[in-house]
């Protein structure tokens, strides 16, 4: 099958694990690792934050050092190791030589990731006893285990794999997160792990690319954590090398399309999943006019209550910061996500979203003035639990962008408010 | 007095109203007029949102060809006149000339503002009559009934006064909004209105540099409207004559910080009035980090859960795109309004805010790490209904920015998640 799977495969190579270390006080899984029997090509994104957890910046230094081969990949949950200062770094660099030590192979050869509370220092004893648990419980099959054991908020792990329907590769991935969910809690993680073989120096740009094009598109509350970091894992084992030259790797950008998705649809107090499609401007514009959609917090509200409030969509995009013209705008609503492909889009479908794709789609706004549409088919739509907005700015032809996110809920405001570390 | 009072002081040559002109449906105020005897000079600060309502776009056009001859200032409510296209632009013109025809003044001495929903045309009926109404009205003593027409979904009329201890003079304003209030609804106009004779040429600078202190410190859930407007307006008759290549008149400044400051405390389901100070920063830095941090759902959200969540004030200042350093900062927290003049600061208290001037505060963050602090003490300055943040960034002495912002409550959500126009 091509499609991302909702089972997940084992990827040639790669033995995963997902226990429970003591760190979590309720007995759920809490410690995930990740291992190849052969050396890795690896690439990192990581947040750009100016305020970095200790396990990005000693990842952010390993990479530059060594990304040829990368064996392992440590992640333990319930304390991001942020603002933690020098304790904190050592502590992550600890980490590094237990995985080592237990693994037989080299301390730069493991990459570490943390999501919890930030401001506390790890629990060293539980980190070491649970690296031997981890260890011991490594298999091909425990991918779900594996995506469980780095939730922390998420109410479902999040999980997706590929296999490519012409060349038997597969990529499998996971991923926590949804926005910078509750208080003290860090972000997003993902990591994707492929079997294709990839040239070292094309990596960043793949990542980059799909990034650009699936996690760098969702927003849940605009906020960035201090430990937000996506690693992609290519060992080789298929035997299958992929022509990425070409473009990006449409398995890796089917799974993590799904995994960005994903978090978007786990986002803290979702209702609805939103689709803002802006087109016809710049991309830098249109993403830019997308974010500010997305991230409003009145727009995000009148999708909660099921308002097709097109005023505050116009009004967002005019304080954007960027060219914008409501005399030339069109805006239209359908409900959906406005994909012309299913399930996944090929390359080619995502530079072409288009609203002439979507089923009962209401234009609401043109040449600067509200029309004259059926209030009560807009509200239907607006009532759906997924909505495509598509906002044509008029300014040029073709570019465009996407940015999917969620609505703003009281039960966020209930999340966020009450939480206590 | 010298002090701003909660009653409001006639203003020498002035006479203002507030009637009802049928455009609510309840009863209530809608249309206010403001009227001086003898010509103003008068400058105005709008909207930098791209998508601007007709008004604007007519009050910047009569301003640049007349700003030493201002006579009236005309304001309804219930319609915005936002992305209303050529018919809006007439219509706002057209209000003019009836206001200047009933005056007896010249179509270019007359201001307009409206409020209300956007993308409907204005009652121009409706409007006719009220404009009658509203001039058989005027009077030196009406501007509580003044500031009561303007309101949408103000909970409570916003006007603010001030007599100088020394000369006499007299400054009056009002104001309506909190942030992009209700969906439809656009935001914040204030007129403030002084017997001060200011030279022409220096008002733009004085009203740029007094809203850059006051309204544009406040941030309720950081939307801009198509309408925000504040006009400043002296018609001389106290025959003093201010010295405003000084700095700032104190008297405006005054009068400026209490109307937007209740703009603040009246913001759509606000709990608690937040001051956050950010200093030992460039201004420009200072600025950016204050309004990413008073613009954050989670911090504003954890404001109104009562949570001391330093960790989310800290990455907030770590994403605002900015210099900063973490190892640098500290971040304290105290109850009240951190002013070290009360009731109203002089010029140069504004310049200085200082924690050291805070009873109780405590410092939370230094060095990159949290400080061991009392819990217990920071939760009770959380529930404060009025709490100041500190955050001194460590990168030069002296700058600094202040924000006025309020929480995030469940009120917010469903207000702006269920109105309907």
């Amino acid at each position: 099958m091509n499609d991302v799977q909702s089972t997940i495969h084992a990827v040639k190579g790669f033995k995963v694990a997902g226990v429970h270390a003591g760190l979590k006080a309720d007995g759920a899984l809490d410690m995930t690792l990740i291992y190849s029997e052969t050396p890795c090509v690896a690439a990192g994104i990581f947040t750009t934050n100016l305020v970095k957890a200790a396990p990005v910046l000693v990842d952010q230094e390993t990479l530059a050092k060594n990304n040829t081969h990368i064996r392992a990949v440590i992640i333990n949950t319930k304390c991001a190791n942020a603002c933690t200062g020098q304790q904190g770094i050592d502590n992550a660099r600890q980490m590094q030589r237990w995985v080592a030590e237990r693994l037989g192979i080299g301390e730069d050869e493991v990459l570490v990731m943390s999501t919890g509370v930030i401001g506390t220092q790890l629990d060293m004893t539980k980190i070491r006893h649970g690296i031997d648990l981890v260890a011991d419980a490594l298999g091909d099959e425990n991918w779900e285990a594996a995506a469980r054991a780095i939730m922390t908020t998420d109410t479902r792990p999040k999980f997706a794999s590929w296999r490519d329907r012409n060349t038997d590769y597969v990529v499998s991935g996971i991923a926590k997160g949804a926005g910078m969910i509750a208080p003290n809690m860090a972000t997003m993680l993902g990591i994707v792990a492929t079997d294709l073989s990839i040239q070292a120096d094309a990596m960043p740009a793949q990542l980059k690319t799909t990034a650009n094009l699936t996690f760098n598109c969702i927003s849940v509350d605009g906020d960035m954590s201090t430990n937000d970091t996506l690693l992609l894992l290519a060992n080789g084992q298929s035997g299958i090398r992929d022509g990425v030259d070409s473009g990006v790797v449409q398995g890796v950008l089917a799974v993590c399309h799904e995994l960005a998705t994903s978090i978007v649809r786990d986002g803290e107090g979702a209702t609805k999943f939103i689709t803002i499609n802006v087109r016809n401007a710049h991309q830098n514009t249109a993403r830019q006019i997308a974010n500010t959609i997305a991230t409003s917090p009145l727009v995000k509200t009148a999708f909660y209550g099921g308002d097709a409030n097109w005023g505050r969509i116009i009004a967002a995009a005019g304080r954007a910061g960027v060219p914008f013209d409501a005399d030339k705008a069109e805006l239209w609503i359908c409900s959906g996500e406005n994909w012309s492909a299913a399930p996944y889009p090929t390359t080619n479908d995502w530079e072409d979203p288009t609203i002439a794709t979507c089923n009962g789609a209401i234009q609401l706004f043109a040449a600067g003035i509200a029309l004259n549409y059926d209030e009560g088919a807009a509200s239907q739509i607006m009532r759906s639990p997924s909505i495509t907005v598509t906002l044509d700015c008029g300014i040029m032809n073709g570019e465009y962008s996407n940015i999917w996110t969620c609505d703003f809920s009281h039960d966020y405001v209930s999340i966020n408010g009450h939480y206590r570390s």
